[in-house]
């Protein structure tokens, strides 16, 4: 019974709102337990006391107990009063028993994860030694995307950076650990996204979790409309900004308006979405989901965070992608009209992918800069990167920006990859993006096959399995950088090839007898174009305006809270 | 009615459990609005309406139009209904206002943060200079504790690091990011708290974030007793877990107790603590917690953020230092009894303050590390810290347990200037920890003091004001680290006085006049015994056990998720 009543007070508003005198006056005054009959939960739990494994007493005493259980175990801090027989002699949880079992249910379910010790060599790129500094592999599955952690130049920056700041910053922004670091990292990556300022977090988890919480906790009456596809810190955000949210089928405009137009224009509220998704590939229309921001008066939150780097001719994302020629022709200002980007309310990155380092960021208004350096608590109550670390990071922002040269090699070889494995039948899901999955679809062979490369081929591509995608989607995920060129592609395409034949693994007209799955073999999938044109991947880094790095002023007053 | 149709579906966890079809069939088969009349919550909104701001129709037709509403807006998201007037010339919601309004507020009450530009110069410790170069301040706030991030060690070790392996991880810890220095890292950590294992989070922000909600997320019937004082991280970790809490009053054992008895034996429970609180120095009964957690069945979930590095003898911690003998004697082994670090079951910590760098951890059992590498989003889906960042780290925490030298000299830098504050009447709030919190009471004169040390002083000690401490309550946060000599602490002193003086602040004698403070000027304050004794003061490097490093084992098969 007092587990039931704790139970019903963790769930209910009613309860939660009173104060156990406030219940005790309840249960007096206006018959609670009378009242807890008719309610949906404790009506049909009081009746099958299903929550309750040891029914000592009669029906009616223990109903009766509901009420006067919950009144007790209330916040009644000052004086609480102790439930009979809470003082037996039963046994303490068993925490150890319960981790174990959770974790046992996770090895059954082949979900458990084995980590590989892959020790990425800067002078080797993209090779790796395991344990033993001499078994070396040969790494493709990195989200280095663009193998900026092996950069002279932000290498060259940190070293000096460590030298005259130290290795750490001491506090955080508020308390000792605000620094010119800071502000010149967040500068630079507002000018990336040409918006007016930017914020710095430890990692685009936290920016994701935070900017996405904080929406719900100071608009309690919005809606957030989230993809169905979003990442773990995306949803991390949506669950922890506890109020009402829509979950829409992936990239479908048509079930997004449908959702959007339940509710009234007034009512807050935020479409979150990416533009990469990192383990199929696929890319979200951004454009046709800011008209409908537009429409329905939504905030649009935008992850580029598979994105960054990579696509748009200096690299701020697909959302710069989409308006290619406007950006390549304006360099570092604005294009005269409004542009895909500049629709975009909040646009987060990460900086330990395609820049190299670790951290993520928020870019945005000043306006709402400074509200969520204001108001979250996991940009507020942290302690800030190391100088080094944002030193190094504005320097290769600002190398990637001017180097449309990596981006149109990268997509060389992402090209040349999917074209052999496609003549060889071996299944990428079909994508317009850098990333190859190639689905296997269940997770015994996934291991299997990464762990054949990996031990026989010296090739390391983890084996993605469930919860990171849907169970029976099982892939492995290649993602080639500008220096995965033709020679070792073609060691990868060799091995893969072998690892299909040896487990005998579906092939594309397999999954087409199938009927089609993931978009591999269906008959009515439309052929995917790249994102980046022929024309496009022709462009040398002389094609960039040079005027590609500039301050960008209004930054410089967020990060300091001072409004001029 | 809408806008009450969709509230209660926010709450309501029977709305919420039904499909739209479901409740459909419910309001015509059991009169659903008739039961929503008897709804604690729905039944005075549907009479009152006070949710409502646009009463338009009479009383019956709304009241009938909860149920529809409920059923219509639920997720029947393959064919949702639009309801009335939702497609109206209204404005769309005003996020900017709104959020410049949020902003007002907190200019309005004093809490708008300004952030100061420091930048902490390793050659000159424990100076910095400000936007320009030559305006140069000296640092009294850094938590940079014992001044490790101008380690010249950990510094060579970083560039050796980055040299050879980039300077970036490339990954999360599942795909291409786990490798030696990952293990090596949390293996040091292990060893440092003497546990079986220890796990690496990006900060101890996200480290106690992530175990406190994952507690919540894998023990739904569990209950959570955090101290009143906690850092917002385990508050926002708690608030995310989703399950029950209570609150008690700090470090006050008798209300913790109370609280405890509450629940039976069995419920899982979670005592969140931490040792050294950052804002007041006050420390919590480390062992009087293990007791009533031992005695209730408990979890103990200890942040020692504030200690690592500074107690024990060999900075493992308050924990550590409870034991101080036996730990000294034994060194690297564990004492043959049980120690009241062991007893405890999470020990999380930073890595961005007496270590000098940036990230967090949680250190215990193989079995609990385990499980928190399996489930906790914010483990797993974020990008693994810089090799050399954990590759200096590690060097770091060697270099921290084997000096207790630093450790003494800071403490004896605390006590001279604690000493000379008593002195001069200057208003410490007591506590027996290296914090010196000179209580000011109100934000506008802390801001003003701040100010005047570091425009007219040169000395660097920020503000803080609420939400950081409660409002009344605001002080200067003083952190003395072992290079904080008599020289410096003098004009630092000198500086305050003046301060005072200018400003008329409150002295030990005013506060006394007006009853005490914060334990300042307090008629039945005990005075305060320092955590390091005379003795333990006296002691050098030398009465170490050299034997103080090592490996631990176990920690290996965690970090790579294979049992042996």
């Amino acid at each position: 019974m007092e587990t039931l009543a704790r139970t019903s007070m963790n769930v209910c508003p009613f309860v939660k709102a009173h104060t156990a005198d406030g219940l005790r006056k309840l249960a007096h005054d206006h018959g609670l337990l009378a009242m807890a009959q008719h309610c949906p939960v404790m009506g049909p739990a009081l009746r099958a006391e299903r929550h309750y494994s040891t029914a000592t007493k009669p029906a009616h005493a223990r109903a009766e107990g509901v009420a006067v259980a919950a009144a007790k175990v209330s916040r009644s801090v000052d004086n609480p009063v102790e439930l009979d027989g809470f003082k037996t002699n039963e046994k303490p949880f068993n925490y150890d028993a319960a981790v174990s079992e959770q974790l046992e249910a996770k090895r059954k379910d082949h979900s458990y994860r084995y980590f590989n010790n892959i020790n990425r060599l800067a002078n080797e790129f993209p090779k790796a030694h395991r344990a033993r500094e001499d078994d070396k592999v040969m790494v493709w599955c990195s989200n280095d995307y663009l193998g900026m952690s092996k950069n002279q130049q932000v290498y060259e920056t940190m070293v000096k950076t460590m030298q005259k700041y130290g290795v750490g910053s001491g506090g955080t922004r508020n308390i000792a650990g605000h620094n010119r670091h800071a502000i010149n990292l967040e500068t630079e990556v507002a000018a990336l996204h040409k918006k007016e300022a930017a914020l710095v977090f430890t990692s685009c988890f936290v920016a994701n979790d935070s900017v996405l919480t904080l929406f719900g906790k100071r608009f309690p009456n919005g809606v957030i409309f989230s993809d169905e596809l979003n990442h773990a810190s995306m949803i991390v955000g949506i669950k922890n900004a506890r109020i009402k949210k829509h979950l829409f089928k992936h990239n479908d405009m048509k079930h997004l308006e449908q959702l959007l137009s339940m509710y009234p224009k007034s009512t807050p509220k935020l479409i979150a979405f990416e533009s990469v998704y990192s383990m199929c590939g696929s890319v979200s229309p951004i454009e046709k989901i800011c008209d409908l921001a537009e429409k329905y008066g939504a905030l649009t939150f935008l992850d580029e965070v598979h994105a960054v780097g990579m696509y748009g001719p200096h690299g701020a994302g697909v959302a710069e992608h989409l308006d290619f020629d406007a950006h390549l022709k304006a360099g570092i200002a604005s294009p005269s009209y409004k542009t895909v980007m500049s629709r975009v309310d909040l646009i987060t990155g990460t900086l330990g992918k395609s820049f190299g380092v670790v951290g993520g960021y928020v870019a945005g208004s000043c306006n709402l800069m400074d509200w969520i350096r204001s108001f979250a608590p996991g940009f507020i109550f942290t302690t800030t990167l190391p100088p080094a670390v944002m030193a190094g990071l504005a320097t290769s922002i600002r190398i990637v920006r001017r180097n449309i040269e990596d981006r149109v090699n990268q997509q060389k070889n992402v090209r040349y990859v999917k074209k052999q494995f496609a003549n060889l039948g071996i299944p990428v899901i079909p994508n317009p993006s850098h990333i190859i999955p190639l689905l296997i679809g269940n997770p015994t062979d996934c291991k299997k096959a990464s762990d054949i490369l990996l031990n026989k081929h010296k090739i390391y591509v983890q084996a993605i399995n469930f919860p990171s995608v849907p169970r029976g989607t099982e892939r492995l995920r290649i993602t080639p950088s500008p220096h995965h060129g033709k020679e070792i592609s073609d060691q990868l395409i060799a091995a893969v090839e072998d690892v299909w034949k040896s487990l005998g693994l579906k092939r594309v007209s397999d999954w087409e007898a199938f009927g089609g799955h993931c978009g591999v073999g269906s008959a009515n999938h439309e052929s995917v174009v790249p994102l980046w044109t022929d024309d496009q991947i022709k462009l040398t880094n002389a094609d960039l305006n040079p005027n590609v790095i500039g301050p960008v002023f209004k930054q410089l007053e967020v990060s300091s809270g001072i409004r001029l």
